[in-house]
């Protein structure tokens, strides 16, 4: 083995760490503050207000060269800096308040374009009920885009990653594969359709499901919940690990119009609704006495919860198919790791 | 007039605009929040939390290819970040109870690079009593640390930029130009002294008053406050504005190592303490009537309190020299204008 090789391995890179280990290995060098609301590892943070309340904190930062095609504009940039955030709370049922914008512009970025970045990021706050009440800008090599989040919640309605039971009913806020279909439409020569401009649009203009979270928080229904957005399966696999089940579905959530688009492009349109990510739905259990309530919870602020299988005392995460179960990997969009 | 030049002037540049410039621009495309308990372009944001309590929020980005020389080590950097923040706080009387860290790693980054940072952004927060809860990592070109802070204060105990009333004392936590000398000294040839070490730790090892700013708060002495990130003279400039006074020095507070260092190297000692800038102190008016508590106050914390001069009705910022009033400049260390 060479020495540059031995060196790598004791040493390893960002890149051949990625995003998880990284985050890991910082953690293991952080002192826990005592009594936190939410461990490390969810999609928020919290800290105690009272005996009842948390402040609830999230900071995710939108890198343009990784996290933005050439075909997004910067209002839909900035907007979708929000959505990432936003998302997060609504997994939690955790109503955003406020945000602050860490702004890295590069120096010859345009007036007309920092105009145009101001107003997708009140847009995107705006759309779910937060206001953007302060900030900072430093001057950078790439656009960056680092949002912090703040809201307040009742500890008791925090849907967190770690409650799911054997038996829980698993279930998603809508079909996947549409982001992973329209950034392959905006990239490449893939065959269009009648449906181009919903696939393209889940890219350019996601939306957070805030409502619909908001909803089940006060329902009391949801035992585990998490944002999907670096990918089902990895987020299949979090919500498993961190609640320590398995799960077992018997259908993987597609979107009808990814379907048309992997016949079209002979792709695999499991694959894609899987391990595509980017995506802004929420996957969550629910108690199964409590499965007509949430439904009906959901369904009343406009949104669906589509059942796709169950937890299982056994750690793995199966996929039912006509004659076997199918394990399904932990893999997933991974900052340093991917290939953008 | 060419071209180009008048459309530079109709779509200006983030590098010709500024800093300051571009925070204002964003801010006219933002909806403001009802009843912000801080304006926009104070130190910190903050958010209501009830009839008597704030959530105090802010965020300040740290980009190693301006905010940071190169003899300063990933640790110092990643403290540096905490404690550019933490001096927000303690400009405005607000303990920090937690951060967020959104982490922006270039790919060749090291594991050993990485723990450093890790380690840095622990010791920041742990010398004030906070703690790091969570975070976020992507890809970047640059080194970037954004961090968000957050605590909760007493609305009756923040001190705002703008309550300063002609007759106030104008005071400082501690004298000025340690890093603008201690910059020079890493970056160029100037001559070193027997006080090097103590110019160039106040670079590399910045603190931040937050004892000094707790004390004050409760003791409610102070009209007026900020920090001096941004150089003695911007800062008094911003304080007379968003109070609507101007300020009389006395004396510029040069710390008598910058004297030395000056004298040694033929440069202007004022100067380099009023629009040196990256200094932490805190700038505040003080009411005339509680000077002496407020001064007992900060020394009980083992702090001082240097009084500089006064507040007046003229919007001017005047320094008294022997024979004249001499006008201080409003500029100092400002994002995309000022050269690296």
């Amino acid at each position: 083995m060479g020495h540059l090789q031995m060196n790598q391995r004791r040493n390893p890179t960002a890149k051949s760490l990625g995003e998880h280990k990284i985050i890991q290995l910082i953690q293991e060098h952080l002192t826990s503050m005592p009594n936190m609301p939410v461990p490390f590892g969810d999609d928020v943070s919290a800290v105690n207000i009272d005996e009842k309340r948390v402040a609830v904190l999230k900071t995710d930062m939108l890198v343009a060269k990784t996290d933005v095609p050439d075909e997004m504009t910067l209002f839909q940039a900035a907007r979708k800096a929000l959505i990432m955030n936003i998302s997060d709370f609504a997994s939690k049922s955790v109503q955003p308040t406020a945000a602050l914008v860490g702004l890295g512009l590069p120096a010859e970025f345009s007036q007309k374009n920092i105009e145009e970045v101001a107003d997708g990021l009140n847009a995107g706050a705006q759309e779910y009920g937060a206001f953007i009440i302060g900030g900072d800008t430093s001057e950078t090599s790439d656009l960056i885009i680092s949002i912090s989040l703040y809201g307040t919640a009742q500890k008791s309605t925090l849907m967190l990653r770690s409650g799911a039971k054997p038996g829980d009913v698993l279930a998603v806020t809508g079909f996947f594969g549409k982001s992973a279909a329209g950034l392959r439409l905006l990239l490449s020569e893939c065959v269009t359709s009648k449906t181009a401009k919903a696939l393209v649009d889940a890219v350019l203009m996601p939306k957070a499901r805030l409502a619909e979270g908001l909803a089940l928080g006060g329902c009391g229904a949801v035992s585990a919940s998490m944002d999907s957005s670096d990918g089902l399966a990895w987020t299949l696999h979090e919500l498993a690990r961190l609640s320590n089940v398995g799960f077992e579905l018997e259908m993987v959530p597609v979107a009808p119009e990814v379907k048309r688009f992997a016949e079209l492009n002979s792709l695999d349109a499991s694959e894609l609704a899987l391990y595509g990510g980017e995506e802004y739905e929420l996957v969550l259990t629910v108690k199964p006495e409590r499965w007509n309530a949430a439904v009906a919870t959901v369904e009343a602020v406009g949104g669906q919860l589509l059942p796709i299988g169950k937890a299982i005392e056994e750690k793995r995460i199966l996929l039912r198919t006509e004659d076997k179960l199918v394990p399904i990997e932990a893999r997933g969009w991974e900052h340093f790791k991917s290939e953008v």
